[in-house]
């Protein structure tokens, strides 16, 4: 059991709410309302402009060149998507504007906000284990929409979003992650720090939960 | 016209959704359901916490002795403050325990960590413009709920919650934070710069009236 | 053994250097040039700026109430020793404005923000370690300089400060530290850890080393 | 005149202490001893480790995506610059080992740490004003060093270093760093933050001549 399954395991409830959340449901069952993917995009980009900032505070956090290599790596990565971000933005009809100009939803400013502090207040362990639920868990819940593999998404309508996160490339993201954060908690990680760590993945995830539930609101309006 | 009059005309929507949110309202016309107000206390004191960590953070970011104290000052007022709240939560039947072990609303999590994370990433007036809504709201509220008067409010059930922010001793705490805005901008503070602060204190503004709604959610479910 | 034990241990020769630097041994011998005093007095004050900061941030990271009012604690009392400073300097003929305009010297700046970068960019356990030269080692100073007991000084010419540190008060302050840094490092501290905050804690203390040398250098001139 | 030129104005003499330090003629006369220089140079690599943690302290406090990239492009080039600076550091007959392994001399620790706290206490502006000296300040010295232009050097003990900041690639990265601080000013500079703002790039210019100075001291030993 890794780092990352011990954190799932001690905030199961909270972790479940996340990943199976009835935003992800609706999603891989193709009844999710465009509306809400629409809403949840918007919110994403500007999620990522503080998940930039949160590699950006891990890299000045660094104690040694390879930590701040890996994570500057990880900053680079994450501005590179925005690019790719606005071309699937654009594909729904939204243009670069629409995103840039709309307001922070409260779910996006709790759950990044929220990260920022953690990094800020803590060490890189704990900025890692805010970042995880989104980082790790968007790659199990890429593998759970396809459990038939890619190809079998056929016309499905988020095909784009779900092959994104089920491919590859995130995979190996998800799995260095995984990997790094056995390395800090090897470093740092005390068996009373565990029990703290496991209350703030707890929270983290409830926060991405919110986060999903965040679309399906603007939906139902 | 003082700074903090400058940024509640720029932002005045924002502001309206706020001081003059409908558990204000409820609150001052004694029609507020206890569990939304019980729901608010709780609350308030988890953001307390996070307040004195913002005062703390306004410590550190002192230039000189003078505002370091300053600082200081405010930070010992809050961590004061939360024995007196304690008290008051002792008044509508709330245990210590079942304050300090509540989980954090995501209201609660959105406002304080915003204002955290301005205060990290700006300077000090960034983040007294972020605790403005707060710590200079709350005296126009009490006002506002008092215009005939403290004596006015006879057996009121939210009696004790309007004096505090009423009564002089609160706005002069007020009115010394509006001069140590028009201070700090004084020394900081471009026209091009206002623009930015007045965006940053119009979605303060939101987040504090979204911790109101958060009171009023839970009393309906 | 407690954890300073060990980091002493550890970093034995930096720690000696420090301790048991020519600046402490003229102090204690009372043969330490006036001028050489003087200028660590002031120094000194500017240090204690810079400290009260290191305590501010500390309340800012804290996790736990308790942590926070230690930690605001500690920053009250180096807030108020400051005034203290102000009458010691003056009874050495320095007045308020040859410190507050005097510039700071390279040592100075060294110690203060590595310690404060430090804090920054790790958690509570690397600040309280960066801080423990400081803190703990003047206890430790002044219990070296006063075998016979604080009477036994007489006329010693640097009585006043080798009393303030022999003095019960501080040597209680010094001990709570290290059972403070016991507290945390229960928390946080794995062996590979210990390894790091060891070289952390030399470190520290040779910029300590550095800040006695600054005073002998400036009266040799 | 830009904000650059207004900065060396207002901080004549702690400027010229730095761009005409001993070191720096003696480099330009060839007469420098070996023994100064590889100690600059090994130290130099200490201090590029600590400048590009703030360049990511300045990724992490941008308030706009163009801040952002800005800041994420000169963490990337420091990065790079470092794998240049092993090179160099090899052909004076340094191994890496012996680079990463060697003490952070005080006056390393001073400047780097300085800049640091100037951007964690401040905001962008301060942090762009600290680094100055050394972005923009080195481009000054080339210039300096090459009255009759880089071919002139010939086989000049020191050219490589000479020509690395003479040459067009770094004059055009400090050219660009002016401008950019004329952008950060025209945002957030009154003429009383000005006068501050002198004070620390005097500072951070006394403590880069300081710099050169521990290079001066060890080669004479």
């Amino acid at each position: 059991m890794d780092v990352f399954d011990r954190l799932k395991a001690a905030a199961a409830d909270d972790w479940q709410s996340y990943v199976d959340h009835e935003f992800v449901r609706q999603l891989g069952a193709r009844t999710l309302p465009q509306a809400a993917f629409r809403t949840y995009l918007v919110q994403d980009y500007l999620f990522l402009i503080q998940f930039a900032r949160a590699y950006a505070l891990a890299t000045y956090k660094s104690r040694t060149l390879a930590d701040m290599r890996m994570a500057q790596a990880g900053l680079t990565a994450i501005l590179d998507e925005m690019d790719l971000h606005v071309r699937l933005c654009g594909r729904w009809g939204l243009a670069p504007e629409d995103i840039e100009t709309a307001p922070e939803h409260q779910a996006t400013v709790a759950y990044t906000r929220f990260v920022l502090d953690c990094g800020a207040a803590g060490d890189l362990l704990d900025l890692h284990v805010a970042l995880a639920p989104c980082v790790i868990g968007y790659a199990e819940i890429g593998r759970n929409l396809t459990p038939k593999g890619i190809d079998a998404l056929g016309d499905h309508p988020y095909r784009e979003w779900i092959s994104e996160y089920a491919g590859e490339a995130y995979q190996d993201v998800a799995a260095a992650a995984r990997r790094h954060l056995d390395d800090l908690a090897a470093r740092a990680m005390t068996e009373r720090r565990f029990t703290e760590l496991a209350v703030l993945f707890g929270k983290a995830s409830r926060l991405e939960a919110s986060f999903w539930q965040m679309g399906l609101d603007v939906a139902e309006r």
